[in-house]
């Protein structure tokens, strides 16, 4: 999507790759929404740590990333013995399934890279393969996301306000989003409509990067603490929930998503508010039985306590420094502790709908659907 | 409740009077949990303005607040003319009631110490009895706060995992609070439990307050982000939750609360999970017929939009400076805003119980029990 810099206005992807370095090229997120930056990873393992680290972040991004990552780690191999290198892709591989265990798409992408590498006779097709797959993986993803924009646009009417969670934005993605998608596409199409996005404490990913996108494409929105969606749907005020997910159980419809994903869809249930999840086919897991097996990160309590950002003058107005001067604040009481779940699980009945690519099914018709959204035995 | 400070643990009071300056000694809540600081106001336009400004908060301690704040300003009064005595008390009155127009506290209070002053026939006589009538208000808020606790204690059973939302806790009245106060009561009787504390975003008084209380007590307790609740209850991770109010309205058993208590409310009768609200009888209001009918103020962005904390360093560590440096990072994007409203209201069929000091009842009874609950026609 396109990003104004200086007052020009460019296109970007968040995630490319760079033959000439062999180097995947990442924008920078954990320094948005206060600078906008390209990082390049020089080898498989910081590819892998930029997942871990949240560099990038979100379903399609990282499987983006973990397929270049796995091309990267191909083509930094030297020589011509190909069992060395299937040993060597494998732990390329292990290494980037590794970086984030909730999450299903790196896995199912480098599952995907592999099997079209496997074509190749020599070390050297295989590495030009592996490369090829990943071009086409995130060329894939982009239009995915456009076309799960254009299903999810007929459900945003003129005047609507529309909550969401965290970022199931372009940057989750490769481009365009998820969760996001049908808002960039019902804008194309001349709807007005207001988005509330949740702040998504403790990593704000709502407040920093969907608020950030939604403000470069011009889209009327405000941001929310995570504690005001339930009143603001108590009075009427929110008419429509678009989310994005990391894993759903294509058996049981169940949807894992960010921390408070969960509360928003048993509140928007009371409310009787229609709760969508805006989801590529990669997305779905179709091998785990029970959502109460998808495992949820204890992530460090450090993001519970305080609080990353720009210091601000006396006023509340960001201090004129260029770069902004980020630092972490410790808002918590020093001697007190945190508990810090990343991740929780929305069973299927509080799901009116999952968005896909290949049209709008409710959450328990996945499984009778599996073969048209790309279920493989 | 007690304070350590530089390893000597002294008892305190939120607010109490200083004759000899007229002046009204509150607890500077807003620096806390990383500095303990008591503040003197000089008249009481800055008592007014001490509850606007949040350096005082919650139900009970803005009571006691604008109950020493309307002797403060009945006793700056100079002369012996009862008329202008009169006039000069209804617009100190006035003051202090607009400093914060959801609670209810000031007004009861207010209005207690007004009836009691009235019995002086002098200006002299309504100044002292207005100051009386002030410390007795404060000392029956400790007294039942501590009723609180004896009822709400019996809830509390070996092992339980409680969570809290907000601080509704000693610095939020006199002494010994409301929601806290089971806990501190159970404490006393040797049992052993856990608090999960809500972070309660925008303005954090969960994991500044109500951690930095608990802390203070040595009682096991870990801040959550406002978006896991959810997830913990999902998971059979709590077992009862206790809250405080800024207001009850008596025909309804509404509660309205800090932003998030609906969230919560709606939450814990989803899990079957025990939903408690613990107030003195002064919360309640029993003129208002619809919980609709609550003024919820819209409170300024910036809290949404950032936080307020002390400056870490790169290891995420509190920088060695005495005071500890405090500063407003801004989270958020910068050309996004926000929308704050602070309060939300629960229905009574959310709620399990309403803890008083006169025991414990199911919110739709407040009415039939008005004239024990201290209703006065």
């Amino acid at each position: 999507m396109n990003v104004t810099l200086h007052g020009r206005t460019e296109p970007f992807r968040t995630v490319t790759y760079d033959a000439k370095n062999n180097s995947v090229k990442l924008i920078e997120q954990r320094r948005l929404p206060h600078e906008f930056k390209i990082v390049g990873t020089n080898d498989f393992r910081e590819t892998a740590r930029a997942i871990t680290d949240m560099i990038v972040r979100g379903a399609g991004a990282i499987g983006a990333t973990a397929a270049y990552g796995l091309a990267q780690g191909a083509l930094a191999f030297h020589g011509g013995d190909l069992k060395k290198f299937s040993a060597h892709v494998q732990k390329v591989y292990q290494t980037l399934a590794d970086a984030r265990p909730t999450a299903v798409d790196p896995v199912n992408a480098m599952n995907d890279i592999r099997r079209k590498m496997t074509a190749g006779e020599t070390v050297a097709e295989q590495q030009a393969l592996a490369l090829a797959a990943a071009e086409e993986f995130a060329n894939v993803d982009v239009k995915h996301c456009e076309e799960i924009g254009n299903h999810g646009a007929k459900l945003i009417r003129n005047g609507m306000r529309i909550l969401t969670h965290c970022n199931a934005g372009w940057l989750a993605f490769v481009d365009v989003g998820s969760a996001t998608a049908p808002m960039y596409a019902a804008q194309k199409q001349g709807k007005k409509f207001h988005v509330f996005c949740d702040e998504t404490r403790p990593r704000s990913q709502g407040a920093t990067l969907t608020a950030w996108e939604l403000a470069q494409q011009k889209i009327s929105h405000q941001i929310i603490a995570d504690n005001a969606a339930g009143h603001l749907m108590q009075r009427g005020e929110i008419d429509l929930v678009i989310v994005g997910s990391d894993r759903v159980l294509g058996c049981t419809g169940e949807v894992a998503n960010k921390i408070g994903t969960y509360t928003k869809a048993v509140l928007a249930s009371r409310h009787r508010i229609p709760f969508y999840v805006a989801i590529p086919c990669s997305t779905i897991d179709w091998k785990l039985k029970r959502g109460f097996d998808i495992p949820i990160e204890d992530r460090h309590e450090s993001e519970v306590l305080g609080a990353w950002g720009v210091i601000c003058n006396s006023k509340l107005k960001i201090q004129n420094s260029k770069p902004a001067r980020r630092a972490y604040v410790r808002v918590a009481n020093p001697s007190s502790g945190a508990r810090n779940p990343g991740f929780d699980v929305t069973p299927a009945e509080l799901i009116t709908g999952i968005i896909t690519p290949v049209g709008i099914f409710q959450p328990k018709e996945l499984w009778k659907l599996r073969y048209r959204l790309g279920f493989t035995a």
